[in-house]
């Protein structure tokens, strides 16, 4: 009953066999060249008029005849008289008939009686503009296919040309399709899901040029998504049906083209993306998108973006490309092409790139890459430390100053960014949850300027100190108080289990929701199992891991777990209750070059800051009594 | 009476003056998610909601209760009863309450009675997206100060978003000024110049985030300036007025802002862009732009961007660099910080960079321009093959494929461009207007691609040939015919001086218009003169030099000239009249390596294209019988 994927096509492969089968016939119409920055002409466009349009004065001054002050030097002034000697004239002014050279109104000497004083003489023509000297009518000022800029404007209306014939956009229908899918402002019942696809969509065609209609969303119903298609292809270039591309039994997508047209492809050999139809109705393309977002995104990039570049005769952009040393590996399977987002930074004099979470349904990568990892489908990956090319979302000028934070993930870190951007809009802070023994080795191989360490020692009872020497010796970093904060069980509102120490959890055979290996919070819950002489086993749910302390109050929230541990704000955050168990030191680690850094000093500045210290006290939680000592 | 320039001060120093004195105090507002791409947040944004906001399905398939699964196997197989056991499930759909993993549909067999064997156990929360797994409620979504992209509107969407507080846009007020300013789009009197700088202004102002308002055309009056300051100020974040900021007896500018407030600096050391004002009334910024226009969005970037990035936190953007090697030598003045347009091309695997007309008026060299060489204050400027920095206008990517052609122009070239960007949207084509004689050399030197020739030589009476064999003597080169064209006298409309002999300019005394040094056109009419045994000094105005056809009709169009020596769709562009003269061979020099390009070969394809061809005709005085034929 149910279709697998027909193909596993590579991507490039694809977009040949899509582009030479579809076409998007050009349309053009007349716009005012005043707002048409960003558009593309439809012709070349050839000067009306000159400019300047007569021989203008290109100084101020006096209009002279060249040939009756040749005489004229230091020891021989002469000596001009008003209307019929020279004019005066100022720049722009239109040279009067007969006057063929300004002299420039620093190199005359005004006299009684109107008369002037020069004491060299005017070449022909000096300080003059000659007709055309700008534009010349006539002479090709845009050629066609030919995206304007402000001076293109410019020039034109400086031609005489006010008007201008341009490619019309290229409309594209986007039909959102799901019968789970609702409006992003509804109220959100289990089982919904807003369609934010189409936004994003929407926005990245208007960027690449195109004029973007989003259809109402089309419930799984066959008969209306043909509706809906049929009724988009009467006014589109280029139709987009997402999702139901992949082969489920409610993924109508390919069989509604199919019905009307013909699909080319279902399944490219792409990681995320794979799910994507292309496909022709009426001669015009199809693209079935994947449901989940950066699939959605990815392929919309591949397939729709060359479609428009080829209408509007542009050619595709390619982003900024740069080598950068790979922070941790990167594995990938065989016969797959692999796009991997990336957060990337400068750290002592090399670019340092590290993968973010990989799953085609996590948008939040998309917002935090710095830029991209493409691991080709003949490669089983990158090992860490190998040189990558990483194609940039951001500008390299802007990479520079990003700051690469590894290490445990507090908000406090979130703040932090957003305060140093406000300091100086150049420096930025990208974050890799690496949990704080991650973050210790990142910092240590000088892949990361800092770290958040939250690491419990029981034999010592100190935090971090006796982890970095065994993790780092010899080595000089500094370590810097951020905070104190509280950890504790977060719980369901009302506490039902009544959950307060440890034993509970096992007693009640609670589940649990733990934290990932190498994570403070979970070195600090293995130290509680022990100090209570338990060991995992006794815990149910102790394998299941989530990243953040907010991931671990929504696994409360939702009702999948009874009991996690973590901090006030997480549980704050989904209204739940907080039991607390003990205040623990946060500490950044800095490299010692980074420690000595501008940038540093300006994040220690900030962290030492009243109003910075007393806005995260306000979250509940925290204590800031040392913030920014070295520890 | 009139005023010179008060200061000479460095680009930086007034911009870090300015900077510091005025302040542009930031103002909020709501927007719609859906409607913000391009603007930038007010403060960080949180999420509200998680993505997803309940367990789903990751997969289509069926959900099940991981730890009855666990004795699954090949040997095995277990089977399980809907309702009881499993339940279907497709990707997205919520996991029932109870069941914690997916296995997928690949992975199972139907039996009958609505039962399934499975192989194999499901591990808990397998194929299961947990709640908060895209974006999890309270954390970050998007730092303060940034730039909205189409992901981070889907991801604020996700996380319950649907209005978020953006920067308003600074509101700046453009006043242009100036008696002779008139509409661009009305009939141009001789004296009048339109203003087309507002429409720039705003454009660019448009593209850097602000909010631009065009204010009326205010005369050359006091008083009106007064008031449309005034007027602008109570509603504008940043007011800029232009012209009116050199020193001339109309130049109120200066006056004006001093007046209502202070002057801080009049005049930078820069070429060009010198005459520009920075003040302020009531703590506001106010920038007297020049009336140039090259100069005039030269100093709106340098003092108007910065100003606007600052109020909406983002990093003044940095143009992409790059080195390459200078085509001509380009001198500057010591003290004075020059920046010359420049075109970019990659030739025989090393980027030449060559010099466009340096005018402040010549708003063609921006067009033209595909990057900005910057010659610091402190040296004379650069010499010819010297390797340099050159801030891109355009990326890098595409100037890899920029064909350069350099020597003698002929709008065939400018047709040519078109063409080939038609064919291939990747390859683009600038011109250096070099004459024949530099065309030759720069081909030679490698420093183009190709060159337009057209060199008679009176010993053979050949053409091109001769001239390359003395100037690149032994180096393979591939001549190929681009196309013959009539040249002649261009004279006023019904040849009043009835003009056919050369003799007769002498005799005359016409006024003449001539080309420049090294010009093919300036070569044949020495010929000329030599043949009717005359001199230069026989002819009046032998030393008056333009660059172009276009610019000579221009010339005679404008009555400076009586005659000039020219082609057929000159004359014809200002409605001139022609008088035959000889026939001319035009030839195309590629260099060897272009030649065996495939660049080249579609250049050459397009050259000998039927269609091509007879568009050239169609011009009037051209021949294409030979085009694209080996000379």
């Amino acid at each position: 009953m149910r279709k697998v994927y027909l193909s596993n096509i590579p991507r490039q492969d694809a977009l040949k066999k899509f582009s030479a089968a579809v076409e998007m016939p050009r349309r053009t119409e007349f716009g005012i060249v005043g707002n048409s920055t960003g558009r593309v002409t439809a012709r070349p466009v050839f000067a009306r008029l000159s400019m300047p349009g007569y021989h203008a004065a290109a100084m101020d001054g006096i209009a002279v005849q060249a040939d009756k002050t040749f005489s004229a030097s230091d020891q021989n002034p002469l000596i001009l008289k008003p209307e019929s000697d020279f004019r005066n004239i100022n720049t722009g002014g239109a040279m009067p008939a007969g006057f063929d050279a300004v002299i420039k109104v620093e190199d005359i000497h005004l006299l009684e009686g109107g008369r002037v004083e020069i004491l060299a003489p005017a070449t022909p023509w000096q300080h003059v503009r000659a007709v055309g000297e700008d534009v010349v009518a006539g002479e090709l000022v845009v050629p066609a296919g030919h995206r304007l800029r402000p001076p293109d404007l410019g020039v034109l209306l400086a031609a005489g040309i006010t008007e201008i014939e341009l490619l019309e956009k290229p409309r594209v229908t986007i039909i959102p399709s799901g019968s789970e899918v609702i409006d992003p402002g509804l109220d959100r019942e289990k089982g919904t899901v807003p369609d934010f696809n189409s936004t994003v969509i929407a926005s990245y065609l208007l960027e690449w040029g195109a004029e973007p209609v989003v259809h109402p969303i089309v419930p799984d119903d066959v008969r209306m998504i043909r509706g809906a298609l049929t009724a988009a292809l009467k006014n589109s270039d280029l139709v987009i049906i997402n999702a139901g591309s992949s082969a489920g039994e409610k993924d109508f997508t390919y069989r509604v083209i199919e019905e009307l047209g013909e699909v080319f492809l279902h399944g490219i050999a792409t990681r995320p993306g794979k799910p994507t139809i292309l496909g022709q109705v009426h001669g015009k393309p199809v693209i079935g998108l994947p449901g989940y977002p950066v699939s959605a995104y990815m392929s919309l990039e591949w397939f729709a973006r060359p479609l428009i570049c080829r209408y509007l005769g542009l050619p595709v952009p390619q982003r900024e490309k740069l080598e950068a040393t790979l922070g941790r590996r990167v594995v990938s399977e065989v016969g797959v092409e692999e796009f991997v987002r990336m957060t990337v930074g400068h750290v002592g004099g090399r670019y340092i790139a590290n993968p973010l979470n990989r799953g085609a349904g996590v948008t939040m990568s998309l917002v935090r890459a710095d830029g991209l990892l493409v691991i080709p489908a003949n490669t089983l990956g990158f090992e860490q430390d190998e040189i990558v090319d990483i194609e940039l979302y951001r500008p390299q000028s802007e990479l520079r100053h990003n700051l690469l934070a590894a290490g445990s993930h507090d908000l406090i870190i979130d703040l932090l960014g957003t305060a140093i951007k406000e300091r100086d809009p150049r420096i930025s802070l990208s974050s890799a949850h690496l949990g704080s023994m991650g973050g210790i080795s990142a910092v240590g191989r000088g892949q990361a300027h800092l770290a958040g360490v939250h690491l419990f020692d029981p034999e010592t009872k100190d935090y971090n100190r006796p982890y970095i020497n065994k993790l780092l010796p010899g080595q000089e970093v500094h370590l810097v108080n951020l905070a104190y904060r509280m950890q504790g069980w977060i719980v369901p509102k009302g506490n039902p289990d009544r959950v307060s120490a440890i034993k509970q959890l096992a007693d009640l055979k609670l589940s649990f929701i733990n934290r990932q290996r190498g994570a403070g919070t979970r070195i600090l819950f293995d130290h509680l199992l022990r100090e209570a002489d338990l060991s995992p086993a006794n815990i149910y749910g102790y394998e299941r891991e989530e990243h953040t302390h907010l991931n671990i109050a929504a696994a409360v929230a939702a009702g999948t777990a009874r009991v996690g541990l973590g901090i006030l704000p997480a549980a704050r955050a989904f209204d739940l209750d907080f039991v607390p168990l003990v205040e623990e030191r946060y500490d950044l680690l800095l490299s010692n070059s980074f420690f000595n850094s501008p940038e540093a000093e300006t994040l220690l500045e900030i962290i030492r800051d009243r109003n910075f210290k007393q806005q995260v006290e306000a979250m509940g939680g925290y204590s800031m009594r040392d913030a920014g000592k070295e520890q």
